[in-house]
């Protein structure tokens, strides 16, 4: 059975829900951000089956999230790349990461931290017209 | 076939797309943000079917981001309201909508807007100590 479709929804968070909205694609992602570009190193970093990990990988790269490049000829052997839209979503994990430090913490997660200082990295999502935090009780929306 | 379940992984992305990775479950999310309170008002603006919406409601009251209160004792009725656990998940869909904004846009897509100020919202993920922007080029993680 099919499920339903978001992709045509006029709702951005519909669209993105229809391209990442299943149990594994966000930790593709992670996995993905993390550094890991050859199906070998997904596979075994995340102990999914080779079936969901083809199916989801082959998502991605069909989204252009992904892209799928050649790095030997013989035998030929591709990896996977970040594009631009792919890298733009980490902002996404990282207020994932964000909420599920403060509401669903546990003492064995590693630290998120800036590889040029060292230091940890606190995501917040903010208005960029104003600086200011989001509150979703002054959320109201226009139609376009 | 019971899914591969991640709420023991130490990854705090893993224990959030436990809890919201399906994709129902962000948009049910959505429409708590824009006020829906009851079983109806939910069932109805998304067209969801009533088993798998009561599972994914059922599955919010569970892990304590929505409440489930009485308002009517004859006949019994209840509606669903958000916890802070739920009302901080917020931003994380707010960093969807402004991917999804950027990357699949829709010109049918309603705009989202400040109530007090009445001027769009743009979400933006920032690192709460230093102010700037995330760049995934830059992430490392620590052992915790």
């Amino acid at each position: 059975m099919r499920r339903t479709r978001f992709d045509d929804w006029p709702c951005p968070i519909a669209r993105t829900t229809d391209l990442v909205g299943d149990w594994w694609t966000p930790l593709v992602m992670r996995q993905a951000f993390l550094g890991c570009r050859r199906f070998d190193e997904f596979q075994q970093s995340l102990g999914v089956s080779r079936a969901v990990l083809t199916e989801r990988l082959n998502r991605l790269v069909d989204e252009g999230m992904l892209t799928r490049e050649p790095y030997e000829q013989h035998p030929p052997r591709h990896e996977y790349r970040l594009t631009d839209k792919g890298r733009a979503f980490w902002p996404v994990l990282a207020a994932m990461w964000r909420w599920g430090q403060d509401w669903v913490p546990d003492d064995a997660d590693p630290v998120l931290v800036d590889r040029n200082s060292g230091e940890p990295v606190v995501p917040l999502v903010i208005d960029e017209r104003t600086g200011e935090p989001l509150d979703v009780r002054r959320l109201r929306l226009r139609s376009g």
